[in-house]
């Protein structure tokens, strides 16, 4: 298998997590370059090995973030399948694991366990409210943080229904979160020879993600609501019709927003005083859109972009997934790479966003896994290779 | 000062950029234990010090972000503010800048020149679509990104208007990525002695933020839509209306669908024949979801919360922001941290995400700079610190 060359090439992690937090880390981990094994629940495997869509019996959503990695099926309360995994932590550079808190320490794999057996070690968990806390025991699913975090209160409509993210932020969040977290240790670990135990709350990831409107409460006692498309700081920053369809418009600054108002034929509006800075255009919004909008619908989607882009004002259509992945700069960033599936032929999935000069930017990946794909091979190799020789 | 005590304490990062995905990536490392020294332009600064809302004159969004930096302001075509900058980089193990492509080059700081002056130095670039590719000179926004990726098309309510995700997601994303990537490339330095030039592209991080509907599309040719707090391919896993509000619910598998049952004491929907498999009761979601909603209207959210969650199945509440910081997790966690103001008094700001055994969770963070508060002292102790004695 030709593996991915990257900063994190020669490190491997042993993976005991499911669905998608856990999973989208390693697999980011994995673009790195890190070599990533999957501990998978015997019979059954990673529950989102059930989630559909299938095609032809292909699971869509396990397949898409488990590229790269090899699988292993292990029960931790059979004895020698324990003797397994201990060899393959004897070998290994990260543990990632995300059942509740307690779980690991039930099977005998709690971080003060796994620390004195594997002294170089870096132990990552990830779960839904962390290691501590009344609320530790409670489940955490991406769904539930969006709510309880806030970020569905200040999602969707002016006046309408709490929404959910398009996809699952406090999973994929936490996911990237868990992933500068475990390079840091590595680093940490590199530099000191000192391991450490990581542990990532989607609930804390989901608070830092709401940094903005946490701090604007906080200074000023506002709560941040729904407002469909608008930037609750910042104007012209929203989406706005067009003869046939929808931009958004991203004006940061005055300059911007003057050279905007020249290319709609309207530098009266750049110097009313109602407009001529962000914080008067906030204040100003309603009647300030009213004229952009008005000028917007004399021409098309195409002509307002061909037009602002060049120069420099942020502007973009609104795209759907399909317009999105035949964008020509997805092709030209490498950013959806070929897998081989033995079923359906050659898939793309998403590629590489760690981009660096030091490292190619493969054009393929190996497939997802079987569940327990790699068993025989994984035993050979880490059963015959003494933990001496491998710790450093 | 104080600084934090982290997996990065000694690592310096000169931090070249402005606004959010930049900065947000820096306040990150900053909070894993780096030190962070902002340059920015003179009399200016950051643009984003211009942005609302401001209390007595201090900007809420930029004290938030830029909380445990410093600043020094240097105009890059002025020489003698140059042979500043070049002692900064010469102590320094990361720059970091977000300018359009060709930029850094223009002020001859392009990776090239640099790698070549300071060779362990790590060269991060966050832009809108990245440093290759047709569209590489276009501007990149937030509400930009989140349009032409994909991402406004599946946010929002089932027939409604495209919605901005809450928070400004492909920044803080970016931030996020960008953080894993230079946390990777200092390991990969620490290991071999090697550095890279890291090209960030907001366009990137979103496509593989969108793993989960891409890979839908390529397998399915199904494009994703809005859904309002549906996801796609799991069921029940979406907010529900009760007596007195909402609250989200997330059976991710069979076995929490059936304890869900037996609480609403509707065991009769757990064996149905149409409802027994996730893949099912995603087939049959509009009948399914009017049984929920007819037995959930029967209690409070409080009560439902109270009856599921202890048995494991993953429940919440709809919190707005206040509700969701004044979570008792929040201060078990140190999610909210103290900065002091010296025209505010003590302001909370969002704690650190990733706690880990060996570091201390500290409880105060150094305010965000005035422009160019550090200069002297930066002047000081980097001018009289020679080159050689900084190089390992």
């Amino acid at each position: 298998m030709s593996r991915i060359q990257g900063p994190l090439t020669g490190i491997t992690i042993i993976d005991l997590t499911r669905v998608m937090a856990g999973p989208y880390a390693t697999m980011l981990l994995s673009e790195l370059g890190a070599r990533v094994i999957k501990i998978e629940e015997p019979g059954k495997g990673d529950d989102s090995r059930a989630y559909g869509p299938f095609i032809k019996g292909r699971p869509c959503y396990f397949n898409s973030i488990n590229r790269n990695k090899e699988s292993i099926a292990l029960d931790l309360r059979n004895e020698e399948h324990c003797e397994v995994l201990d060899s393959l932590l004897a070998g290994a550079d990260v543990l990632v694991e995300n059942f509740r808190p307690g779980v690991m320490e039930k099977f005998g794999y709690g971080w003060e366990t796994v620390h004195a057996r594997h002294p170089r070690l870096v132990y990552a968990s990830v779960s839904g409210y962390g290691h501590s806390g009344p609320e530790r025991d409670m489940p955490g699913y991406d769904m539930v943080m969006q709510g309880i975090t806030g970020m569905m209160s200040i999602t969707g409509e002016a006046g309408g229904e709490p929404c959910r993210t398009g996809i699952s932020i406090a999973d994929v969040g936490t996911g990237i979160f868990t992933a500068t977290a475990i390079n840091a240790a590595l680093l940490h670990r590199e530099r000191t020879g000192e391991s450490t135990h990581i542990d990532m709350a989607m609930f804390d990831c989901m608070l830092s993600i709401l940094e903005t409107p946490i701090a604007r409460y906080q200074m000023t006692g506002e709560i941040a609501t729904r407002m469909g498309s608008l930037h609750p700081a910042i104007m012209p920053f929203e989406a706005f019709p067009t003869q046939d369809g929808h931009i958004t418009l991203a004006c940061g600054n005055d300059k911007l927003f003057r050279q905007f108002c020249g290319v709609i034929g309207r530098e009266d509006l750049a110097t009313h005083p109602d407009y001529e800075t962000n914080v008067k255009r906030v204040e100003n919004r309603p009647a300030l859109r009213a004229e952009i909008i008005k000028e917007l619908a004399r021409d098309t989607s195409d002509q307002w972009v061909a037009r602002l882009a060049p120069l420099g004002v942020p502007i973009g259509h609104i795209n759907n997934v399909e317009q999105a992945i035949t964008h020509p700069q997805v092709a030209a960033r490498n950013m959806l790479v070929t897998t081989a599936d033995p079923v359906l032929g050659p898939l793309k999935v998403v590629g590489n966003p760690f981009k660096m000069s030091a490292f190619p930017d493969m054009t393929t990946r190996k497939l997802a896994p079987e569940l327990d794909e790699d068993r025989q091979c994984l035993i050979e190799e880490f059963h015959n290779s003494s933990k001496s020789s491998h710790d450093r």
